[in-house]
């Protein structure tokens, strides 16, 4: 197998006749043909398979939305977009194909397969030392990256795959969930809570529960009278309504996306033809063809429906796409059980019986039944399969892109594979009102990040099951630092609003929201430049510290630029283990609401943290920009800025802000304020570079050295 | 409410007129009539709810077999034996009922609900700081038991509820299971592979698969030809054949258990007397009732016929009971899937449609409709539910009392209650293949030996899904710690045996099972001294430490007299964090099978234990004494004891033996070593008294001092 380099630290194989997936998108004119390469690090089977043989220490890093560590090993993955509801250690797939990881031991390299269909990554699960790759299909694309450091491997990776999605400032506020807020009253009822109880809201979102009978674009009018005055209030208040949009159109009669879906030919069809039919929600549907790029046009432009009543955002869902049965597949599961139902039901037909309904679900003998038309080319889905997820945000993107090519919306997806990143967030799905859940959620971050989800987060509180109050308090806490910070359960669970416990949570819950407020200039400002400079948000210690000891921590990261965080996540603990690799200062959140400091030494150590009580960590020679906290993003001035500091000899930190609603900072026009503080002659100096346009007035600093010692700067610009 | 002195420490309350349930059988004469009690502790509301309120740093220790930490605080709780195979953190009910727990905080006691019906312990899920039990039948025995400290609150309960089982010695060596061992040759294949490697088994358990359609005390001719050829050449081998015996008789005629019973009356009735007819492995089944004593007479003596072909024990499974379903419940299945196959399906007949044949199992209407005859009195299953798999246990051991009243069988059960202990041990069930469900055993070990359960264990390498090989040694370093110690898994799982993986593996696990029986003295020392004076074999560090830090430990566990464990359950770790209490001497189980030791100081530390290492602790002033490794329990020799001390000042360590096999050791008629290590003036004197017919002809010391000194004393006898 030979490869050609297409970068100066990518070589690229081809294998087969692959189809384009959207996922790479640097310009192909770069590639440089001095040579061609062999298959390096890798070797590959009689039955096609790359194999590369790890030592005992080499850590795997990668395969974004997953279960299992931070470090892959030891489990068997595939990538197949799947709507799986519980992700527990023995699933093999979620709702995402993410085929890129890194290798991290006695040699250091990334490897992405391009691939629209099924890939099994078995990293030492079969083998305890060795990986094999499993295309289910021969046509595809690899990619060996390599880069002086794991940093560098992933940012090359990322240069690939292209600049990912931006959104609007404001989505980085707290947004209100569930499954269930089933009347425009229980909706208004929200707001008012959120209102009473003086509790930043920023969005509402509404699930399936607004649709008139789950049909896409349209609203159940007996449930929301007036779903136009809902949106229009919100607006007054300054919260954002982000209705869900599912990937299945109901077949009925009448309903004009149905019929002209049917009548473009927009829809997936079987072989024969005929728009094909399954199921979901709404009972049956058909699916759009979103890999047809006339389907996608048709159903982008749908979203104007919602954007003319005032909408500002959207979470695309089901599209995997899920499928809960199909007609063929119950027919025969209803067949089935009926021979069952004749015989003496013994223990093996007993299982069938049971899982003869379950089994009608995401059935890959319907994906294989259903059909694409790319441009002419009829191609089977499931060869295609986690090009679906992708496509749909793609659709809706450039459909808002032409209601408004200057706006950013709010946009993010459940199904999604590399390239989607592009186009919109995504957040990590089905979680459980699990503790373990906390942490799974932390371990995915940094892998999501890798190829190239930025904008990321989890259903804070959890979403299937009963949240308990000290759960959802520990969740917030992990969720203050996600870019989309959302509450979300579902129909079946018990309430989990802030305000849902008793008085004590709802305050600890309160204080946590509005120091994510006091936050978000440093978060949206380590977002932007991560999507500027195709850097992570989120990084196991690795990427940062070259300690032998950094390889064994998995329950903490590093948060942009400044930050290292350690959720806790642990039922009932008054705190936890924490590694620092260097001096950092301990920021503690207290009950109050008011952040302490404190200089801790190097080393692991349990570090006490109440219930009440949020910790993180500034990193040495590093500055925290933090603002007064405000009800609303919008409100979050930038005219003063208290800066936190933990300084040695030098620390600078570069703020970066722009008008948060437009597209004009795809142009570079952003407002810069690059701080720094040098300990010069055993004095702090503080220098200020501002940019023109910016509204900073005030700079109060407070400085910690590695002693402890506290000296603090005001400065009046 | 008013209750009585029962003893000392107990007061005893009852509410309505509670039927026997055979947990407390305490001699009533001792009651302590002087006076009657009010309400401790707790409050009753108007709708009979027990209320506790807990201060923020109250724990919760108890519950036996359950989800969840060692502090049960933050969820809510049914005990309500349930076939539940999936313990995620989201369920309420595992196999046992386990109505024991003890407040360790402001206030120090313990409560017992001695009730046969489901009761619901709300601890801190509704809010945050009340602990609510609510008794769905309100005739019930409470319990309020004090004590000056945790492991005298407990050894109260334990004095009430009687002595605990008593297996065989040679029920401490290691055994292979598998649901899927399912001919007489793949029997023979696992002897023959542990001899080929070297690996120590004492048992060889076979699951349903032995049996003729899975019919009790039937032999499936087939798959076994010759089963009393394969018992007699295990035993030639040394190896225990220990078959499964479930709870419910295949209902066909000619098959005489079926027969007997319908004869005999001893089959639980419909409403209308008529034997109940649900459905379990064999099809349709009748369930034994084993609530009437004729019945637990007759269904005992079946034993017999696997007895008689050389079986020495026996593991009780499905005896919640577990129903797959009932003639009426899949009738109203079936015709409810026929109507929503006439339905346009949406989302809620949907789900409907899927859980509908899900639901028939254990389903509470069943439950309801099932009728003991109780010396007589009709008493509806529903209201006695958590009996049942207590009296399996109980024909069965009575059964076996009647076939060699002098004998220890082996005996363990899935489904338990308080009182079982008695009778049997018990296993925690269909565990899954994952890191969390090492953690999760380890949590219930304390909370089941605080039910008087004290010859448990898991599923070593997890029972459902697929294992890895870094799991199943994992979870071996924990299982080596365990009085039973069985490898079992699924039909539908990747082998497991030791031998299954890689040559590496195979070692690694091999030092483990040879280093247990080096240990097995000293574990069955442990536990046979835990039985006989009502003490914990697993305790929480809180039994034994007093300091603040002790309770935030939810991951080490004290061992018996001497050891501290603290077991590796994090995927791809090299070591974990660890506190010491005190100071400690590190144990290190190493790649050779060679045991290193290091003093530790006292406090929290990560310590290093690479995957093929295994490490515990011995306490300060402690013992350990281990003997030579030999591949059965029968050969392993007291002449000849290696004890390893750490010493301050003194230590002493009272080594229990007996024959293992008879219940002599109930009347006190064992062997005992008492050692005795003291420093005398700087030098470490070393005394010994024996019991007469003891065996012990030398002994050898290594004693550690605070320091790390070692000095080593050879005495023969």
């Amino acid at each position: 197998m030979n490869g050609l380099k297409i970068d100066e630290n990518v070589i690229r194989y081809i294998i087969g006749n692959p189809i384009n997936t959207d996922a790479v998108i640097l310009d192909t004119n770069k590639i440089k043909t001095d040579r061609s390469y062999s298959l390096k690090y890798l070797d590959i089977d009689e039955d096609g398979n790359l194999n590369y043989y790890m030592s005992d220490n080499d850590i795997i890093y990668g395969l974004g939305e997953n279960v299992r560590g931070l470090n892959k090993r030891g489990w068997i993955y595939e990538s197949f977009c799947t709507d799986e509801y519980s992700h527990t250690p023995n699933k093999r797939s979620l709702y995402g194909a993410h085929n890129f990881f890194v290798v991290h031991g006695k040699e250091n390299f990334g490897i992405f397969i391009d691939s629209p269909s099924k890939v099994i990554f078995d990293i030492g699960y079969t083998d305890h030392n060795k990986i094999k790759i499993t295309c289910e299909n021969q046509n595809y694309g690899l990619y060996i990256i390599e880069g002086n450091s794991l940093n560098d491997i992933v940012k090359e990776f990322r240069m690939l795959i292209g600049e990912s999605y931006i959104p609007p400032k404001w989505a980085l506020g707290y947004g209100q969930s569930r499954w269930g807020y089933g009347t425009e009253t229980e909706a208004r009822e929200v707001i008012r809570k959120f209102k009473e109880n003086d509790i930043p809201l920023e969005m509402l979102y509404l699930d399936i529960d607004y649709m008139e009978r789950f049909k896409d674009f349209t609203v159940d009018r007996t449930a929301f009278p007036s779903f136009e005055g809902l949106v229009d209030d919100c607006m007054d208040e300054g919260v954002k309504v982000i209705p869900i949009i599912d990937a299945g159109i109901k077949v009925e009669e009448g309903y004009p996306i149905y019929e002209e879906g049917v009548e473009g030919g927009y829809f997936c069809t079987d072989k024969d033809g005929d728009p094909f039919v399954t199921a979901v929600w709404p009972g049956k549907v058909h699916l759009p063809d979103f890999l047809n790029s006339r389907a996608r046009k048709w159903f982008g432009e749908k979203y104007k429906i919602l954007t003319d009543k005032g909408i500002e955002g959207f979470w695309n869902d089901m599209n995997e796409p899920a499928l809960f049965y199909s007609d063929k597949g119950l027919e025969s599961a209803f067949k089935r059980a009926e021979e069952i139902k004749k015989e003496n039901i013994d223990v093996y037909s007993y299982f069938e019986l049971k899982d003869n309904f379950n089994k009608l679900a995401n059935s890959i003998d319907d994906y294989k039944s259903i059909y694409h038309n790319v441009d002419g080319e009829l191609i089977n889905h499931y060869d295609v399969h986690n090009l679906y997820g992708l496509n749909m945000t793609k659709a809706t993107y450039e459909g808002l892109e032409n209601i408004d090519e200057n706006k950013r919306f709010l946009l993010f997806s459940r199904a999604s594979s590399v390239g989607m990143h592009r186009y919109g967030g995504m957040w990590t799905g089905d979680s459980f009102s699990w503790w373990e859940h906390i942490e799974l959620t932390m371990k995915m971050l940094p892998a999501l990040n890798m190829c190239g989800f930025m904008f990321i987060g989890s259903d804070t509180g959890g979403f299937a099951g009963d949240t308990t109050s000290d759960l959802l308090i520990r969740w917030n806490q992990l969720s203050l630092f996600t870019p989309l910070y959302r509450n979300h359960t579902s129909r079946w669970s018990r309430s989990q609003e802030p305000y849902a416990f008793d008085e004590g949570t709802t305050k600890i819950i309160k204080n946590i929201i509005r120091f994510r407020y006091s936050l978000i200039p440093y978060l949206y400002s380590e977002l932007m430049k991560c999507i500027k400079n195709n850097d992570l948000y989120f990084k196991p210690l690795t990427f940062e510290y070259e300690d032998e000891f950094s390889k064994e921590v998995e329950d903490q990261l590093i948060l942009g630029n400044s930050l290292m965080i350690a959720p806790m996540y642990k039922q009932n603990s008054k705190g936890r283990y924490i590694y620092l690799p260097e001096k950092m200062l301990l920021c503690k959140l207290n009950h109050e609401g008011k952040l302490l400091f404190e200089v801790c030494n190097e080393g692991s150590k349990f570090f006490h943290c109440l219930l009440e009580e949020t910790i993180f960590f500034v990193r040495k020679n590093r500055i925290l920009p933090l603002v007064e906290s405000e009800n609303k993003v919008k409100d979050l001035s930038l005219k003063e800025l208290n800066l936190i500091a933990f300084v040695d000899k030098k620390a600078e930190y570069t703020l970066y802000d722009d008008d948060g609603i437009t597209k004009e900072c795809k142009k570079n026009k952003f407002n810069l304020v690059k701080v720094v503080i040098e300990k010069i002659s055993n004095k702090y100096e503080l220098k200020i570079e501002k940019a023109e346009n910016t509204a900073l007035k005030k700079i109060n600093v407070v400085i910690y050295d590695l002693e402890g010692r506290k000296e603090t700067i005001l400065r009046e610009l």
